[in-house]
Formats: structure tokens, sequence, C-alpha cells
């Protein structure tokens, strides 16, 4: 099944996607597709709008991030060769996790936000996973089933802010930088550790490519490690790292400006396309 | 005025300090210290509150973090020059800047939890600044006008942890490692700008001492580089940084221990008090 966050006349919801539109969801006891993840209602919720008439059609519809309010984002850094070689950073025996404040996303279509303090704007292409069943130091055995699903995800990130000091945060959280969607792919949809190809590009010319086979640390061990020093709470998500071919390390760097389509592509999940927006001030 | 969080009875709430006791403040409306910053409502129900005969004693109580839920806990690193310097890091012209999650804190005489996985805690003493009116690019000149009022932060560090790749998170968001309190002193009470001294004692000994006039940036300026990059809310917390003594750099190095207790004193705010529990799986 497919989920979604969107919003309709000015009002938020949530909704299992249709070919052709969305059976909204969401109702006073669940408003989010954060809190049906936390009751444990989503599967259920789903099934029982299947084959029903669509609420609204795409063309009603402004796309919301796919949780609109994690708990958590979690981010992972250099999990890809390629990447960790053209970032020039020593391997490691762990992950490297930074955190993304759940106000600097944005949805599927929406404009991605070069703030007026930079033109260092990059993509970054990336596979989002969302929690389902929350826990704390998870096996890797285990991890699958604590899987609620897949999204697409682009880690918008301002490149001098982030070089600003040794940490990433500023540079990985302006307002409107972290694109979300458009939906949430149940894993009924998709086998544990079927390999997904990931594919960033730039108004039509692919950027990034790689595929999950080529992940530094699996899914399941990204699951292991975070979960051994937080406790995972359903609809967090972790953005699990991007592949080689980010703008600021091709010769010369590759900026994205207003005007710009940028589009990640999962396989088995969608295409995430947002446009790039210069802010005012 | 002095506000805090607690819980009585299992039942969370939060409430205006006396020399005594708590009166509650904590309603079906309001029922967080957070809660009352976001409807601007803190000062005036404290004000009513005056005078009025405490609602529990403070051995009633169990103390939780001043603010249970913030929306984001924003910690700088680097911020004071001996602190610099014994972390062998560069000067840079902005602050460090890492992100701490909300389930990561504890309360004032609530156990600061070394995890099972590592030896290697350390402490950190801080001084906490809470939002008070939310906002982006907040400029210097503005920025106390932000502020609702400070805390004491114990920022516990799993260095270790810490130190598995470039970025600080993991060894920063150990569950029950951010101890918050023991109250929120208000604006009102502390001169804009006014030197406070921060201390912090193990077992009675001093191991850190500094006053906010040693911070390398002040906080006007931490408030206008936070909200450049995201936009601060009510009930938001920046941890303003550590000054020189962490354990980790001392010949040979200190590690907290079982039992050990930890105290972080900042002038005019109090004394945050917690003792050390090893975790056990």
């Amino acid at each position: 099944m497919k989920f979604l966050s969107y919003s309709y006349q000015n009002q938020a919801s949530w909704g299992l996607a249709t070919d052709t539109g969305v059976v909204s969801l969401g109702t006073p006891s669940c408003p989010t597709l954060r809190s049906a993840l936390l009751a444990g209602v989503l599967e259920k919720m789903g099934s029982a709008a299947q084959g029903q008439a669509d609420t609204c059609s795409w063309a009603q519809i402004t796309f919301l991030p796919v949780i609109t309010d994690p708990g958590k984002i979690i981010c992972i850094g250099h999990n890809y060769e390629e990447h960790r070689i053209e970032t020039e950073r020593d391997k490691t025996d762990n992950p490297t996790v930074f955190l993304r404040v759940a106000d600097s996303q944005t949805g599927h279509l929406q404009p991605l936000l070069m703030p007026a303090e930079s033109d260092h704007f990059d993509y970054e292409g990336e596979i989002a996973v969302v929690i389902g069943q929350g826990g704390r130091r998870i096996s890797q055995a285990r991890a699958w089933d604590h899987v609620a699903g897949y999204s697409a995800y682009n880690d918008g990130s301002v490149r001098d802010w982030q070089r600003h000091t040794t940490q990433f945060t500023p540079g990985k959280n302006f307002v409107g930088t972290g694109a979300f969607g458009p939906f949430l792919v149940t894993r009924g949809e998709i086998a544990d550790g079927e390999e997904l190809t990931l594919t960033t590009r730039l108004n039509g010319q692919v950027m990034q490519q790689a595929t999950t086979a080529m992940m530094i640390f699996t899914i399941p061990r990204l699951i292991e490690y975070v979960s051994t020093f937080t406790t995972l709470a359903p609809g967090d998500v972790i953005v699990s790292g991007t592949p080689g071919g980010v703008g600021a390390r091709r010769q010369p760097p590759v900026w994205m400006k207003e005007g710009d389509l940028v589009e990640i592509e999962v396989s088995k999940i969608g295409v995430l396309r947002n446009r790039v927006e210069k802010e005012k001030l």
C-alpha cells in the first residue's frame, strides 16, 4: 500500500494513495500518518480504504512531507563508498549520524528553498526508512520487523553552512530544504533487503545513481546502531545516505539555482520532484 | 519567577516554584510548560499563582526536564576558549551546532544514565537558554526579547560514541544523559547580558568554572546564528556550550562512574544535581 500526507483547502490530512488520487483517512483521533503508526492501525485503515472512491484527485491536493511531524529525523552520512571517497572521509566502523528538525522538511512538488544566505545549495538523493514499530537495542535480525515502509528524500544541503564547523547541523537544517515523498510505500510491497535503485536527476540529467546493495551500512545495521543510543518510535525516519555525484564535489561544482527541477527516483517507490526556489527576504 | 516541570503520583505537570514546593499550573488546555510558552501565558499564569499555597512539597514530586518536549534542543560546542583549546579545535567564525532529541533528557535529582555500551561517560556543565518568543532571522539587537529564561544543563557525553565519526550525534543522544533543571528562571530575574557563573562539581570537587563573559559567541549571537537557518519556537532550548575542564581532556582522563554525584551550579538559577547510574541490560 501507498500512503501520503497532504493538505486540501488548507486542511492537513493523510490517506491511501490510489492511481488517481487519495482516499482520506484523517480523523480527529488519527489526524496524521504518524498518529496512525503510533496507534498501530496504518495497515488496517489502509485495507479498509481499498476500493473506496477517491476523496480528492491529485490535482486538488498539496503534498506534505510524508511524515509531517517525525519525533526524530536521523540522517546518515557517507553511506556509499563513491560518496565517502569524493568527500575524502576516512573509513569508519560505524555510520555517521546527524539530525534534521521536522520543520526543515517540505513535500513533493513543493519548492525546495535555497536560502537567501547562500548560493551553495546542493541535492542529495536518499532512501528514507520510516519506523513502524519502536524499540531500543534492536538487533539486525529483527530490524526489518520495525520498518513501516520507505520513501524518497532529498537531503538538500547548504554546503557553506554545513562547513562552518565540524558539525553539519546548520547546513542540513535550513527551512524547506529536506524534501520527503511522494509516498510511504509499505514494507509489504518490497521484500526485506530487496535491491532498490536510487537516481537523482537535475533538469533531467542523471547526477547520482546507486542501489541499496552499495550501501556501506545496510538498513538493518543502521537500525541496530541508531537504536543503541536512542529509542526509535513509530514515525521516526532514518534517511539512509546519499551516493556519489553530489554537486559540491564535481569539477567545477554544480550548484542548484532558481527554477532547477530536481528529481529523486527510487524503484518501487516513485519520483520525488521539486523545483528550486530562491528565498526572498 | 521560577517554573518547573514535575510529576506527582505518576501524573506529569508543571508549576511555579516557591521556597517550599510547587503551585501546580497544569491544566487540560495548558498541560506543559512548553504549552504555556506557546500560548504566551507563562508570566500571567505565574503572577496569578504567586502567594497561593503549595500544591506539593519538594519531597512529594519527581523533577522532569524543565521543558519535557522541546521542539528543538540546539547544543553549542566549543563556546569557551579553554574548552576549544583542550579539544584542539580550530577557531571558527561561527558556532558549532549539534542537536539533541527530547527523550535523551532527564530531570533534576533523577539518574544520569551511563549506558551499558560505554564507560567513557563525561559531564558538561552548561547554561540553557529557553526561547519564549519564536522567530526567524532574529537580530542580535532583538535577541533578548526572544528569551523566556534560563536553566542549567548537563550535556552528558558518551565520548567513545561521540568520536565514532566526525559527527557528535550518537555520543550526545543516549537515553537519560541530558540533565535539564531544576528550574526555568525567567528573564525578569536576570538582567540581559548579566554575567552568570557556571560551576561543575563532581563529588564535591570543582571540575569546571567559567562565566558567561567568557563565551566565544554570546547568547544574542547564538540566537542570531541559529535563527538564520531554523525558525525558533517557544520552548526551544539552546544549550550554550561547556567551559574547559571536561573529564575526557584531563591527564589521566576522569570518567564518571556509578554513584558519582554531579552538580551544575549557575548563579541566580540554582544547582542541578544528578547521580550517575550504570544502565543494566
